[in-house]
């Protein structure tokens, strides 16, 4: 080790090289049986049955080298990963982390992805057991990770359970990672460093998931995408609507304001990466620490104050799109 | 359906809409309790352990859209992964499918890539039971699987196991998919149509995989990166020398030589995307259907004919590096 930066990139070493000083950073489990290094990872599955998922960063439309680390953009990805599984009331039990880069990658960003992609698996109580790297053209890099996880004795909780009468409740923050992107789309972020944080590095309280399952939670995800966005999910596939109530988000959108003015309701209602967890509960079951924010009701779509919004968050392809 | 393709991108659809008509087009099976749509999928695992592997591939370094269609590469993509399991002695229960794609992407392709995709799973008796949709800058296309899978009665397979004495065998060819490569470099793929086609959707016999594990194969893999390259991932993690015999590898090089000339030694040697099952046995064990290549013994790497080789195969970031 030196105090000056390893100038080498990825061409400069061997694939097996590469791999020969990532692997040993990972740490291991009693569910792992096989790790990194063979042709597939084997992990005991205590339950019987397998929680898989999967979501992917991309350089350029997910993260901006100038704005994120590579610790950031691992612990994000981890983060993501590892919140859908808990948005399913489940337990994630391993990783699989992809990193595909150009040539011209500096070594330096790989290790500091790879120690953000360990720090949050611990945090999440979960290893990396395998992965793969691919090159690409110039310019291009791409992280992705396949979560697994088990359910401890509880049900998955889908999003198509929520039934008329259920209660709307949120864990976690709602808008402060949209409104960590404007901040830095500003280029003010010192107005609110906390909340640039807060899009750099989301962070879920993971234990919620299991916890809102055995509370009777009878529909959950992560907020991913935007609250109105991701609550339409839940009425689309429960068939009910879901009705938000302005009252028990202002104070939320009072805290945003200081540092974003008059784009934080935006950012509260349309603002993705938060990765809270929002979940409908039969009246009577909503856990402590969860807050009530709605109800659902018959109908469809979601309505803020009785209005449908004009505005419902980040589509992957179509940005910036009215739906 | 019209007789006229479809105008349309990615950036024409949202997300859901897109996610709507590829779902359905993906069969289920009994290992499935939940599939794709909603946060996680869910799978039985009846043997109380789960094999895990993932693959990406990149448009420009792993295909050109010249040269393979959007099934081509769903067909490789899924054979890449299910030949992983396959070579730790298991069988593919599940895929989860990732593509990251400019919104210019045409829908035509993705519908293409994702019917080669649900054709290879349902070759390999494996479902695609959930994925991610991401968006890319311009002209960066990526797909990339995660298999999952079972051992069913049979313990893996592992690179590590091989012992001097024991014989190397191979099942399936060698050589076919980088001898396509190369009449596609040359712009002469008219010369040999079905090396072509071994490169665009190369094939790997799935059931000898759990077959080898059960006659005793002591190490094993699939050929992705080249015969040299990946019989030294044996010799290296067995900690043994793994000895080529040229006499034995005489008919494959020379069924190449009609179509590629000199070359064909190196596309036997060096040649990657095969996916056939490498394996070593003790004496004895080989099963039918595997030819012996060679035979491991005392020391390290890997010899042909006696002769430690100058070229070992590729080399994800140091591409053409000789070592």
């Amino acid at each position: 080790m030196t105090d000056t930066p390893d100038p080498r990139t990825l061409a400069d070493v061997e694939e097996q090289e590469l791999l020969d000083t990532v692997l040993p950073r990972f740490a291991t489990s009693d569910d792992v049986v096989i790790g990194p290094g063979d042709d597939t990872a084997l992990l005991r599955v205590r339950t019987g049955q397998s929680l898989a998922t999967t979501d992917t960063m991309v350089l350029g439309r997910d993260w901006l080298d100038e704005w994120s680390t590579g610790a950031d953009v691992g612990h994000k990805l981890v983060v993501q990963n590892v919140a859908d599984i808990a948005a399913m009331g489940g337990r994630c039990t391993a990783l699989l982390v992809t990193l595909v880069a150009s040539p011209r990658t500096p070594l330096a960003w790989v290790a500091d992805f790879t120690g953000g992609v360990e720090a949050a698996a611990r945090e999440a109580g979960t290893v990396v057991v395998g992965g793969d790297l691919s090159s690409a053209p110039d310019g291009v890099r791409m992280v992705s990770i396949t979560a697994l996880g088990e359910l401890d004795d509880v049900r998955p909780v889908l999003r198509s359970g929520a039934r008329p009468g259920d209660l709307v409740a949120v864990h976690g923050t709602l808008g402060r990672a949209a409104a960590g992107l404007l901040l830095l789309e500003r280029g003010t972020p010192e107005k609110a460093p906390d909340l640039v944080l807060a899009q750099r590095r989301p962070s879920t309280s993971y234990e919620q998931g299991p916890l809102a399952a055995r509370a009777g939670a009878t529909a959950m995800l992560d907020i991913s995408d935007g609250l109105l966005r991701d609550g339409g999910r839940i009425a689309r596939a429960s068939g009910v609507r879901l009705e938000f109530d302005p009252a028990l988000l202002a104070a939320d959108i009072a805290a945003l304001a200081v540092a974003v003015g008059a784009d934080a309701r935006d950012c509260v209602l349309a603002g993705g990466e938060e990765h809270s967890l929002l979940a409908t509960f039969p009246p009577g079951s909503v856990p402590a620490d969860w807050r009530v924010i709605g109800a659902a009701a018959h109908g469809t779509g979601v309505t803020v104050g009785g209005e449908v919004p004009s505005r419902s968050g980040w589509d992957h392809f179509g940005s910036a799109k009215s739906d």
